[in-house]
């Protein structure tokens, strides 16, 4: 098949675009804004809930379902949230279409709501008005659950997975009794979420805080993880909040502790979202297509069969078959692309540009020879290998891909971060190879927000674990205890 | 606990309401007709989620996902489906809120939508939209996807699962090169949830057609899966609609046959919601609370222990954990209830509410003669069995507990299946037992349209496989050819 995808050192930004196109994982939708996941994108979608929801499962939480509207009023109620949220929002105002007696729809006038409803952009607000019937005492905390749902957020520049006006996303919301044990909530879903992204996605993060300017709006604290793309931006891939008292004092839920004193809630939130789709895409695919690691991709192997005679077909035929049961005992998922509409060459390029991990391909001289021809999508090698111990060779390589699929982004990370001690240095960096770089801040918003406007970098977090070392501000020369992360990013 | 469930004889309506709300299944919200599904309720749908996904793949489905918006003006297009759907829809007709400079949010007038987006109540029309630019040739046929999705219909009586504004649901849309494969699909998918409804939900159904009255808008034909409620009150479990070419010529979607003739695309569409959980808690609970069957149960075996020293508490406990880690072996859920706020009484009543199939009672007496007391859920009975054993007695009686469950709707259901041949009977049978009423009818919408005012039942569906018959219609007295089934329904 002809892929034609622009290559990334050509324009990185139009290579994500034809490739999330090309590869049938997304398009966009008649409606501005909102997407639509192709069948193959979604298969990897839901190959991450899968793993993240048994990940929430195995740390106490369970799903819940909370309403796609939310009272404008709400919105009033937590100051800061309101700031953050109550902007960019789908706004319901009517309730009833009609037909205008000439075949066309309009909407009913006479069906105006009393008060708007807004299409939820985050849930906090309608779930802590919920918690409030749920909890009287400290027997009923923690309450710890987690929804999966759509949310809106009216988005004026919109790219694939990246930032679009409607995505999909899960979004935990718990309740405790104490700060401690909420503060252990945000940081126990930050280390999932890093642990999701290392060990499913083969994506290195670096786990850190949020600045003030960047918090979470409502959040005492926002923590983060943040993955580096090929381009050299990053990439905020998830975010847990401790949001204190707020929400539980902007809906009055309190309860009794065990010595009965009467307290207001501790909360957390922790999301993450079809982003990541943009992420797994961007860390790992090359100028031929996806790169997919094993752990996500739908499909794992494929088997495309080279005949020319009835015959051949048939014996490569069943040889597939008996492949393809062996890899179903070992849970690894297997296709056999039999379709006699395509040649060889065009399935290769089909598969390659979907980033199925592993290709098997078996022709005449193998069916002689007991081989097959194993190839990698990830180095783009391939090998003759005997039949015999086949499937067991194909586990084995599965999990070396991802390992290296994993290292190859850790090289490229670790060399993206660079340490700088002057302005100057900064932006060369910048507009140089990009990447993370490491300065030294001096911890004030204004300093933060003349950076930003001068070099489009963002303090994307403090790393936890920072080393303490006293320095300078690049920017400003006044005092600092230790270094943050600058980059560009998406 | 005191559970203080009116009695089904007493007020069924009631005790359905409280039986929701009191097993925490789910709780009106803060949005007119919008429910909150709460966590136990959750895990039950999601356990139907995961069988139908299943049933769905292994009938050849992919999941995609389309807008949450459909565009006003999609809705003019398909003349017989802006009828049905086009009315009570939740419409956006802004994208921006603002701050009033008092802390009131208010809805920002200038930032109007060109164009009103209303919240999907169905998903037909932006799906055949986005099919237009996926089918040129036969090759690239059938599409067979389906959706799980939030849908919106403002509805003006609600009831908790059984009607809402916001539901969820999974909608099937496949797109075909010839009628008999549209056909022939929506067949099979009628029984995939027919198949569904008897194996997992315990619950006997009737396949059967809708009138052309009842029918879908935009389908040329709506099967349909009936199931009877303990009130005597139908329920329509699931529908599945052969569309035709309605929605292709509305979008415009032709595709090449194989002999390079261009046609219009032929469709299906088919569904079912969070009504099942309605229907599910109706059809077999008690007015001691929810009867779950065993496949559907989030805790299939709960162990309550019984002890007055702390010796005995934690020989107890061992055996517990030692029965939990068997049946978890077997893919059983249990759950050891060893909260020291409650008694075990209270522990007996609130597990029998929420409907867990298995109870194990372990006391004192119990540790010196090796035994537990076993009770089921469905038959309150309860016996004294050896723990040796255990494990594989309780795989066993789950099995039995499904079965049971069926059959005692089976047979109730059959009870209720009255044959009429005059109006007068009809309206005596409707008003005493209820319960599906097999009668001659005349073929005429009109003639339903009558018997729906006089006496508020409804044809719930032409069976099928329907025996041939000649007759006359109970209330016109024309001739018919066969019984029809008429009900009142939910």
């Amino acid at each position: 098949m002809s892929k034609g995808i622009t290559s990334r050192n050509e324009d990185y930004s139009q290579w994500y675009n034809e490739l999330v196109s090309k590869a049938d994982l997304a398009e966009h939708s008649a409606v501005r804004g909102c997407m639509v996941i192709k069948p193959y994108g979604y298969a990897i979608w839901e190959k991450m809930q899968a793993a993240l929801d048994q990940m929430f499962k195995d740390t106490g939480h369970s799903n819940a379902y909370f309403p796609l509207f939310i009272p404008k009023s709400f919105f009033s109620k937590e100051a800061s949230h309101v700031e953050g949220f109550a902007t960019e929002c789908a706004v319901v105002t009517h309730y009833r279409l009609k037909n205008d007696g000439n075949g066309q729809i309009i909407v009913d006038e006479e069906a105006k709501l009393e008060e708007e409803l807004i299409v939820r952009p985050t849930s906090e607000t309608i779930i802590w008005n919920t918690y409030k019937g749920w909890i009287q005492s400290y027997r009923d905390l923690p309450i710890l659950v987690n929804q999966w749902a759509n949310v809106v957020r009216w988005e004026m520049r919109t790219r694939l997975f990246l930032r679009t006006a409607e995505f999909l996303w899960q979004e935990g919301h718990t309740a405790h009794a104490t700060s401690e044990e909420a503060v252990e909530e945000t940081e126990r879903m930050l280390n999932v979420y890093a642990t999701f992204a290392e060990e499913w996605m083969a994506l290195p993060v670096v786990r850190g805080r949020k600045t003030e300017n960047e918090r979470f709006a409502g959040a005492l604290d926002t923590y983060c993880i943040e993955a580096l793309m090929q381009d050299g931006k990053a990439l905020q891939a998830g975010t847990s909040h401790f949001l204190g008292q707020n929400f539980a004092k902007a809906f009055d839920v309190k309860f009794t502790s065990k010595e009965g004193k009467l307290d207001y809630v501790w909360a957390t939130s922790w999301g993450v979202s079809t982003r990541l789709m943009g992420a797994l895409i961007m860390a790992h695919s090359d100028d031929a297509g996806l790169v997919l690691p094993p752990k996500l991709a739908p499909i794992q192997v494929v088997i495309v069969p080279i005949y020319k005679t009835e015959e051949e077909s048939r014996q490569i035929g069943a040889l597939a078959d008996n492949l393809i049961a062996q890899l179903k005992q070992k849970g690894i998922s297997a296709k056999y692309d039999d379709r006699d509409t395509q040649r060889p060459g065009f399935k290769f390029a089909e598969w390659e540009l979907k980033g199925v991990p592993v290709r098997v391909a078996i022709g005449a001289r193998d069916l002689q020879n007991g081989t097959v021809e194993l190839a990698r999508r990830d180095t783009q090698s391939k090998e003759t290998v005997p039949q015999t111990g086949l499937a067991e060779a194909i586990e084995q390589l599965l999990i070396t891909i991802q390992e290296n699929i994993y290292q190859k982004a850790l090289t490229y990370r670790d060399a993206h971060i660079t340490e700088v001690n002057s302005y100057e240095e900064f932006k060369k960096v910048l507009e140089g190879e990009g990447g993370f770089i490491s300065a030294h801040w001096d911890g004030t918003v204004e300093t933060e927000k003349r950076v930003k406007e001068e070099t489009k970098a963002t303090i994307r977090c403090i790393p936890l674990n920072n080393k303490e070392e006293e320095g300078t501000c690049i920017f400003t020369g006044k005092p600092s205890k230790q270094r943050v992360l600058f980059a560009k990013a998406y």
